[in-house]
């Protein structure tokens, strides 16, 4: 599986204020680029914080870009995944609203009526891990399903979650003319953080986009 | 007086990891570049954190730079300024050695034996603010002692206070090929954060250095 994690950021790495808002970092040239990333992905994932903050949809937005997938005999929107360990993807979400194929990804510390809860609603579960979703061992499964590319929009737990296995393959980060601020602002990559044998990826590519730079970084 | 930030952070916005030691992010040209901006500044400034945690000396490392500087005039080194409230500061630290003259910027609830301490010890006290240093205050007496180019070299909880008192004209960022990350871990710019009317500098240069890059943003 190759996994593409993509974000943007402000100057300072932050993905939102300390309040979690969704906040507008990058313009249109940016999600425009995102979307076709999203178009020539099989599946979208988020963690389930992404979902609380932000309710996205990580549907393809443009019309011609779900026509071509069509056309190549996918479907018009990649899968979305979500890691979720207990469930609190609220039912009424808005991954839940059916226009794609939606995996929750769950520890087993999930709630059995949370779990019937949300295939009741469409979702279909893969559980993994004792207390938080084990990433490598669910990521397998989606292969497994047929998920040969993922793309990965944030938060920054997930990120990191992420780096920790070893599972990251490139990164796009969007820096937009922002600053952000705040030592509890949510950053691109949180966690418990490195202290030692950090990541080292190469910068594979530099480019200015909209009023900011897309670095584009391989594991 | 012109302030220029300049710091090296990684992939995910982090100065350090959770554990504040110095890592090494930028390679050798950046090294170059940075001494190159201290040569051209007058003082060069530090929050207390950062005394505490790496302990540096300030000066300018290249001997022909140094000589340049007294070719015209000016000390071999540019002051050094440091943030500290409270004098927190040790009598020992290595902005103390006399290589340079040194300024300490406290607040009124330093403590005068303190403030006796570090007079001794050859520095320049200016107190303002009442808890905390008064950025906006002290730097105006700075710039009537003749400090017209402030190089500020971190952290992110000083770059912040600076930030909120729009007192940054410019932003020099290096971007090394290194994830830290950690949600504790401290980034450029910490403190409370903004939750709206978010600075917004403008990208005035890309530069890829060693295996990064560097951004330029102006204020
Ligand atoms: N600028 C951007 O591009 C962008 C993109 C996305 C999000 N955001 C912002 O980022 C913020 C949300 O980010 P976030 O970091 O709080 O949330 P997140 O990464 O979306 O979700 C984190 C949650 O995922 C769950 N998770 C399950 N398994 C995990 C694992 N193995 N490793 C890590 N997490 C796992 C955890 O909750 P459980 O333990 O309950 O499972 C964890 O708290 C919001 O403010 C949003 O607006 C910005
Ligand atoms: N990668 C890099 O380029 C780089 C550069 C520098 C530092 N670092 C790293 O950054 C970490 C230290 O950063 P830090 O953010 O903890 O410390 P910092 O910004 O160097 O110092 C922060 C301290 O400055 C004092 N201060 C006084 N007046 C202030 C004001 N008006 N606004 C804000 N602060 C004021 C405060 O202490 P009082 O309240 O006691 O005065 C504050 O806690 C270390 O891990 C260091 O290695 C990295």
């Amino acid at each position: 599986m190759h996994v593409v994690v993509n974000a943007a950021m402000s100057v300072d790495g932050k993905l939102s204020s300390r309040r979690r808002e969704q906040i507008a970092i990058s313009g249109p040239d940016d999600f425009d680029r995102v979307d076709q990333l999203r178009a020539d992905s099989d599946a979208v994932m988020v963690g389930v914080g992404t979902i609380l903050a932000d309710d996205p949809s990580l549907t393809v937005d443009d019309a011609d870009r779900r026509a071509a997938r069509a056309d190549r005999g996918k479907p018009e929107n990649p899968a979305r995944v979500v890691a979720d360990s207990r469930i609190r993807t609220p039912p009424d979400a808005t991954v839940l609203d059916g226009r794609a194929q939606t995996y929750l990804l769950v520890s087993e510390a999930a709630p059995p009526d949370f779990i019937e809860e949300m295939e009741d609603a469409g979702a279909y579960v893969i559980a993994a891990g004792q207390d938080q979703v084990d990433l490598t061992t669910t990521l397998a499964k989606l292969e497994g399903d047929g998920i040969d590319q993922l793309m990965v929009e944030g938060g920054g737990e997930l990120i990191f979650g992420l780096l920790e296995e070893a599972l990251v393959d490139e990164l796009f980060v969007y820096i937009g003319s922002k600053v952000i601020g705040g030592r509890d602002a949510p950053t691109l990559a949180d966690g418990d953080g490195f202290i030692e044998d950090f990541p080292e990826p190469e910068l594979a590519g530099v480019e200015r986009v909209d009023d900011g730079v897309v670095l584009h970084w391989q594991f």
